[in-house]
């Protein structure tokens, strides 16, 4: 009796259900420290202890009706004001409270955006691989997914394709950058050559396309890599960013929008922004939450720990035969799978008690991801079988 | 440049935003202790102090990764296994873990739920008066709101017309008791009399009708009278239930669906509503609030504050001469309209300062919504204003 949109997606949660229930049954049978499980984002590294620090001021600072209580759909003033003068400082940007909507997490303010933005038909672009959720965001808008076909040399934006594949009906391109699932950065020099050719297109078709840059992964960068700010090269820009990664917080359901003044229409927007936030069933982002990250802008977690894991995790399989551009940020290698068949290759994986996740959840068949924000003895533990996967082949 | 769909929806919020922006000149020009606004359900109570405990008691037990990471999209086992022993304790019925999903607050739920089964066209049956938001819920999954006119000499749902409009298009009826806006409790009477209509219904139509019960009001009930559970008098019946009131948390957006065992299809459901909590962006209910809530399930507010709220102000307007069933729950009063027009009468009674809500909005023309869960001695500064609004209209 559910919805026949529902459908399909039930089977392919009933899988993932599936997965997870195996999991469970291996780590039972083999013993869980004989099971590698690098399935999932959750962050392994622990939030800073501001985060702590900063409930117990909350709670002592504020009147609980004032903490726990309704504010604006769009969050509270006072947070959304320090948000914006934390990226001005940060970025030179020029934001007021007004250009910050406070969501429930990334995931949410994606939804929110779509709703405010999109009517049936309208296409969104991205650039694979990407994160599979927009299919399902999309879809609740009744809009069309259009995939842009990964570049598999460095799984930087196929720029040519891009450009022939706007149409009248493109209203949204996101960009993920750090990339979910590659790692990848885009440099600015990447970024600039986007933006030119959204201008001359938007122009083309006498109709805005938005830029939205979708950043829980921002703060993830490692090599003093810098990733720029989208809102600087193109107007149009919308940013999608969530505490979850950066704060590891991921199950607070924590993050905001930034809709520039520059932005087209961008009055009504914000009003519409706020306005989906309510009817979605949002209604605002959790309150003591947003009055927490609001006291812990510049605390980080500790980068090195994923540095390590990454480093050990990317040497090591380069020196087992297997083909990875190295990532710069975010917790993922993207790795080409030893045989053609991604879902075949998951499956032979898993016989080593190794869990991965198929490159074609990503629109990207032939590649695994593989999630590295895991424990670091873990990946030391697992060594020998992603080397004995890799002998199986040779 | 925003979706069609959102048009009326941001000129409607702009209203909502403009008479905010209103109020907030009324209280510079007259000072805010002579500006009386009755229009928002916004707890006055405090949280009961258990809360203050339950985060330092979970941030100090717990691993921090536990308290902020992801979880099932359905909510921890734990909080789900003690909400479900709770119901059974309270209400005599035999849920267990599987049966509960955690939500962002009862407006998520709701949405949730709605995604899990309404395919456009379909229908969702409302009593009026009814919560306003039903329709944007509705409009988000394109189903179509069947209005049941209101009783108003006891606003009791009308179940003559209530029947002759159910048809093989309705897929969910919702209740809505204590009832926002009337604070109108259903009668285990009325509650048998639904469930034999619905049994009925669906017999003829051969396809099952859930009953939605919103509820979050159901600890917010006055002078002893029982708020039946529904799921014992009708298999069909979706609990949808908050903490906003109940535990004066409204800004933390925590609550829960019930999916009973004897729901049709139930299995589907619940895998549907986990996956619709993920893909509709919630991804799941804010964690730490979850694992305080569950420690908080014995707790209360305190009802007397609301209940001496009823009293001095219902008493108070009968004496004035206004006319209203007296509430039995919730937070509010639905008064008649001292002229045809309710919202030329809010326009009346905001020349006295007094802010509150037309009962248009509500699907009930001439009346209006009081709500009282303000402070006590601004009820007592608003009643000459009462009176003399009345005595206008002498």
């Amino acid at each position: 009796m559910i919805s026949k949109k529902m459908e399909n997606m039930v089977k392919n949660g009933s899988a993932i259900r599936a997965m997870f229930e195996e999991g469970k049954k291996m780590a039972a049978k083999y013993g869980a420290e004989n099971v590698y499980d690098f399935s999932l984002g959750n962050p392994s590294v622990e939030p800073p202890k501001e985060i702590e620090e900063a409930v117990t001021k909350v709670l002592s600072d504020y009147k609980p009706n004032y903490i726990h209580g309704y504010m604006l759909n769009a969050g509270y003033e006072e947070v959304r004001e320090k948000i914006a003068d934390s990226l001005n400082k940060r970025f030179g940007t020029a934001f007021a409270a007004r250009n910050i909507i406070m969501t429930v997490g990334a995931a949410g303010g994606m939804n929110v955006i779509m709703k405010s933005l999109l009517n049936p038909g309208d296409e969104v672009v991205v650039f694979s691989p990407y994160f599979g959720e927009y299919r399902s965001y999309a879809s609740n808008f009744d809009a069309k997914i259009v995939e842009i076909s990964p570049d598999t040399t460095s799984f930087q934006p196929k720029l040519d394709e891009f450009e022939a594949k706007l149409t009248d009906k493109t209203r949204i391109v996101i960009v993920n950058s750090p990339n979910n699932p590659t790692g990848v950065v885009y440099s600015e020099d990447t970024i600039k050559k986007i933006a030119a050719i959204l201008e001359k297109k938007q122009k083309e078709f006498g109709a805005p396309i938005y830029l939205l840059s979708d950043e829980p992964y921002r703060e993830l960068a490692f090599d003093g890599v810098e990733v720029p700010y989208l809102t600087k090269y193109y107007n149009n820009t919308i940013v999608g960013y969530s505490f979850s990664k950066s704060l590891s917080l991921p199950g607070e359901r924590i993050g905001y929008l930034v809709i520039p003044d520059e932005a087209e229409d961008s009055e009504n927007v914000i009003l519409a922004a706020g306005v989906a936030t309510r009817i979605l069933g949002f209604v605002n982002a959790p309150s003591l939450m947003q009055l927490v990250v609001s006291k812990c802008l510049d605390a980080k977690v500790d980068l090195e720990v994923y540095n390590r894991n990454r480093e050990l995790l990317y040497n090591s399989l380069i020196e087992y035969g297997y083909e990875c551009v190295k990532p710069e940020g975010a917790f993922y290698l993207f790795v080409k799978a030893l045989e053609e068949d991604d879902k075949a290759f998951v499956a032979k994986a898993k016989e080593h008690r190794l869990l991965i996740v198929p490159g074609s959840t990503f629109g990207c068949a032939g590649y695994v991801r593989i999630a590295y924000c895991v424990d670091y003895d873990m990946i030391k533990r697992s060594l020998p079988e992603f080397k004995a996967l890799a002998e199986e082949y040779k």
